[in-house]
């Protein structure tokens, strides 16, 4: 075979096996408890609902679910997308909008349209992993600026786009999950919106609101979208059937000015010619039969009790200790927790696996290379019952790596 | 808004509206008879077969098929997959095939991990497409080599190879359909494909077989694949379930050495996660049920009346003129019509818009800017009276223009 070390692309170089990918390996043995996942509760799929429109559309108009459809959407989507955002108050037209294969596939066209390699890029401090994997294979320079519980730390965010304004880099967006973010579970504060949006403005540079969870809120009030909140068309939004119907569709769809939804349209013709029309169809007949509010009420009250569940085995298990926190995400499937900073958690990861429970270790969300005292806890497809026994089993194991602090093997070697 | 002409990619920049995308539009006039698509017959759909299947797999499992999949693709449609090809001679295992959201990502995740800005490509003078532009997003630069009636002419291949070779360029891959190609509808002959395998290994150069229509060869006898008569693993083959199930799905694969396999699949996960669950499971399904065989003759009798009928026609209806001529395709959707030199295929587009025909202007297959006297046109989605008449009305078009052969307005500038 030929050399693929010598001819493998530059992004392809890049495309390091992911951290989350080889760890996640070790937690499928059954009787390991995951907190390490993402995945929706089977249990709130609409399987009956899916089954009746699948037969339906089938029997209706079986030649255009099961042919090629316009790389757009299919029309019946995007008018249904259009009336569902209209219905809650946004101001989304048809033309406004293109389907994606789920949030993903946005993610890799906005990189696709906008990065060159070592344009810098902001992210969140941590942020969605599969967001820095999309623009790091176009060659992104991640800018990291810290999160709090209020999400961005807009402070720090205008010293960075100061800096790389002064240096006149070609920065080319900010990233934000801002509603109940992956990993840190935590939501942008209303304040904050204005004045990520006033800094769009202010600095000339695009927002990327990626927003999969933003439906699914079990406490607190909604604050207005990125996106409702800009007048400038500085803000894509990215959004997913994947938490709300189920994630199995690949159907979510992309929101932002015409001009931009022409190039993604362009863009995602040479990427996957058009999303699965099938798939489409479910979603676009989900919501014509007006089910998805209901839909996702029962939902929130599945994810409610799921959370409530986790904050509670936490509040129960955990030791006190004042270096040890853990956000209280208001919705989405996420929480963060904080340890000790001498407690490595890719260290203690193997050995929470010994002791049967999985999470996925911080340092994969950050860029800059940091978060090892950091975890990403995930509540909605664990049972309530694996919650609780997960959290204390993780609660035993860290009690322990918080006591018996030693030094390394590494540190050893420094020290002699 | 912030200036898109300053923030776009170079990848944007170099994305065109698609010619045919543009010229298509005009096509969709229900008076028109077009060949312009490459649509496969509706009544080719085995609708009662998928209809069944879904049912089946909702009711059997709903959580596997409505949750994320793995990005390697289900485990069972990968093992199906390995099944069929081995049944039919090919060695693919398991670890060979990547599951993508159908060919066009399989080119899209191919042009990723191999091409950097300016790496010379090789592509078919004419080359499909949707080739052309997924590798003109990762910036490739296309080097077209001829094509006659046996596919690609393997002495200018060697020649292009050779000095690609001394001018010491990163040359990546050879990119051919060999199989009743889109568009010139051309097989690559046996002995040619053997050459092309030792090219490979000479001059330490992958190849790109894309091969959607292979299964659907209504005269004449297979050659071996070009997978198959590889041994080094220089072979990627692009395989799709579009044109043998329903292109809807979205769902097709790529077979090649598990080292390439393994870095793809790292690039679909920034891509899209996973392809669509359901449409796997409904290829998984029509396989494991042993419906393929039979289903594709079926589709090979609807084709073949229409290939025959689109020849006939051609037969009958065209001005009998030495420099008009057409191929005769074995299988496949596509014939590819080439005209007299001083006729402009996408001049005389338009005329045959206002008589109620289109078809695909050649230019737009060819890298080189070459083609103005070709076309493309697809017999697999009109019906055989449209054929007909589709053909005589185009034969109409085309005998004015060869006959009424003026100087063009350039032309009269020119000659001014």
């Amino acid at each position: 075979m030929i050399d693929l070390v010598k001819n493998f692309s530059i992004s392809a170089r890049r495309m390091k096996k992911s951290v989350i990918r080889e760890l996640l390996k070790l937690t499928h043995r059954p009787d390991i408890i995951s907190f390490a996942g993402g995945l929706p509760d089977p249990a709130t799929f609409p399987e009956a609902e899916i089954k009746d429109i699948v037969d339906d559309v089938l029997t209706r108009h079986p030649h255009t679910s099961l042919q090629y459809g316009p790389t757009e959407g299919i029309p019946a989507l995007r008018q249904e997308i259009a009336r569902w955002m209209t219905r809650s108050g946004a101001k989304v037209e048809v033309e406004n909008i293109l389907v994606t294969t789920a949030s993903q596939q946005g993610l890799d066209l906005v990189a696709k349209i906008f990065i060159d390699p070592s344009d810098p890029v902001i992210v969140e401090l941590p942020s969605y992993v599969g967001g820095l994997q999309a623009f790091s294979a176009y060659g992104a320079r991640m800018i990291g600026v810290p999160t709090d519980d209020d999400g961005i730390i807009v402070d720090l965010l205008e010293k960075k786009l100061e800096m790389l304004q002064h240096e006149m880099e070609h920065y080319k967006f900010i990233y934000l999950v801002p509603d109940f973010q992956n990993p840190a579970g935590v939501t942008l504060s209303p304040e904050r919106r204005q004045k990520v949006i006033e800094m769009g403005d202010k600095y000339n540079v695009l927002i990327i609101e990626d927003t999969p969870y933003r439906e699914l809120r079990y406490s607190g009030e909604d604050p207005p979208s990125l996106y409702g909140l800009c007048d400038s068309g500085n803000v894509i939004s990215l959004h997913t059937f994947s938490k709300i119907l189920t994630p199995g569709l690949r159907v979510g769809w992309v929101v932002a000015h015409p001009d931009i939804i022409h190039k993604l349209t362009v863009a995602k013709q040479a990427t996957d010619l058009c999303t699965a029309s099938l798939p489409q169809d479910i979603a676009a007949e989900f919501l014509r039969r007006d089910l998805m509010e209901d839909h996702i009420e029962k939902i929130k009250e599945i994810y409610l009790k799921k959370r409530d569940c986790m904050l509670n085995a936490l509040d129960e298990f955990m030791p006190k200790h004042p270096q040890l926190r853990w956000t209280r995400p208001d919705g989405g499937l996420f929480l963060w927790l904080t340890v000790p900073e001498w407690v490595d958690c890719e260290e203690m990861f193997f050995d929470a696996v010994e002791h049967n429970v999985a999470y996925v270790v911080g340092n994969a969300f950050h860029c800059d290379g940091g978060g090892a005292n950091t975890m990403r806890l995930n509540f909605s497809y664990p049972s309530e019952e694996q919650i609780r026994e997960g959290i204390k089993r993780l609660a035993g194991v860290l009690k322990a790596h918080i006591k018996n602090k030693q030094p390394t093997e590494d540190e050893v070697d420094y020290i002699v």
